[in-house]
């Protein structure tokens, strides 16, 4: 296994399209996606990755989110990655919110999540690396994600300082070290010292930033099934405005925690984008 | 089981929802979905019905399709069928071109499928009874659907003279009687009388048309797998012309047979049907 187109489909005027490949950091095949606007032919154009939630893979943003549209007509490359390891012989758990499809984006330190849980790295830099080498863009970029990946935006982009021009997030979980699903992964992952903990945690990095800051939009439904208990968006809220920061939490009404509220509100967000990485 | 409401989302300021219910005409429990748009409680808007393609159930249309955002800006009320009966007691075939997901819209006449396989009546006469139950409307309506649902869509106006005001379909299979997947569904439903396979075949019914027509937009991907063995639209853009028909077909260079290619051009399709829902 090198590397292998597995589809191409046209959208919108320009290609969507879903590769393979090894993953040495990971240590086994992985998957991603990318969505190629039809000016790509013909100039060079800034990326905007995207992090999928809990239980997706690299399909549920391209299937269901509806970005094809804005991506063509704004002119951004789209690279969805997946959202942790996969295959019979990776490490998983029986829940839904433990293993496939719950790496919370962390390296793992643990037994017997450490061999191939490594997704820091992945999407740090082996990710960005195939990605450069395979396709041509004008070297912006920002991230997005949802639940889970929102987090995952939040945290790379202040774990990379000046990497993402632009950062934004539907329902993300800000403050993983104090909520059930951050810390059940969290102790899997990383054991039991907190110290390994904040440096994925985007309060406390928020907290902690000295760099030149980015700007940040959120949005959060307010009839969320995980709003109370999991995401708390308004505790990063609190740092962003301590810190000074260029950040919008916008709650929208009656809202879940679906696709039908990414799809409903990704246009927002890549005009967002569209305006930082022009 | 009377009538249970599965789900409900907040999108694009509007409602989708699922239900659940009891047909009488399928002898079985079947699910559908409708799209609310955020008029709905104010004032009487239209109703564009959507039918599916082989292997889709009521959920693919409305987690792909992009339509909610167009719906919602319109003012029309989505209403979205399964494809056939469902459940571990009603006949099923090993092969997705038969069976479950591939009722093609016929009334069976064979065993086994004949006491379940009524989906001709289902969307026909009951479904639209139970939608005028439970949803206020204005009484005009539309019809659109992909592949066996753009046979489904061009078949149930044909069929029904005056009741849409007009008709769209993706990659439809407009003469399933000359083309594998509508011979060996027919063949299975209908037994091998070819005067049983007419009454459900739109270039046949088209040709035999009497009353005022209707307009009808055909899309087709030029890279679309089944054109050139199953889908054939031409056969039937040439009975138009011969008809004098108010009758488009667009090709779409590059285009293949999946949901990309449908939310691509889902736009075009709700603008059309508001032209004469209106």
């Amino acid at each position: 296994m090198k590397y292998v187109e597995l589809e191409t489909h046209q959208s919108f005027g320009g290609q969507q399209k879903r590769f393979r490949h090894w993953s040495v950091t990971l240590d086994c095949e992985m998957s991603y996606s990318v969505y190629l606007p039809p000016d790509y032919r013909n100039t060079t154009l800034p990326i905007l990755y995207w992090l999928s939630g809990l239980t997706c893979n690299d399909q549920n943003f391209v299937t269901k989110a509806g970005a094809q549209k804005y991506a063509a007509e704004l002119g951004i490359i789209l690279v969805v990655p997946d959202t942790s390891p996969r295959g019979d012989i990776i490490p998983d758990a029986p829940s839904y919110d433990l293993g496939q499809g719950a790496s919370f984006y962390v390296n793992a330190t643990q037994e017997p999540w450490k061999q191939n849980y490594q997704m820091f790295d992945y999407i740090s830099i082996e990710l960005p690396k195939l990605i450069k080498r395979q396709f041509k863009s004008n070297g912006r970029q920002s991230i997005a994600g949802h639940s889970m990946g929102g987090h995952g935006a939040l945290m790379f982009a202040l774990k990379h300082p000046g990497r993402f021009c632009s950062v934004s997030a539907f329902a993300p979980i800000v403050n993983p070290m104090q909520v059930p699903f951050g810390r059940k992964a969290f102790y899997h992952y990383l054991g039991d010292s907190k110290e390994t903990w904040q440096v994925y945690d985007s309060c406390f990095l928020m907290e902690h930033y000295i760099d030149q800051p980015f700007p940040i939009l959120i949005d959060q439904g307010t009839k969320d099934e995980f709003l109370l208990k999991q995401l708390k968006p308004e505790i990063l809220e609190t740092v962003a405005l301590k810190k000074n920061w260029p950040f919008q939490l916008r709650w929208q009404k009656d809202y879940d925690h679906s696709y039908f509220f990414v799809s409903s509100f990704i246009r927002d967000h890549l005009l967002f984008h569209y305006r930082y990485l022009k």
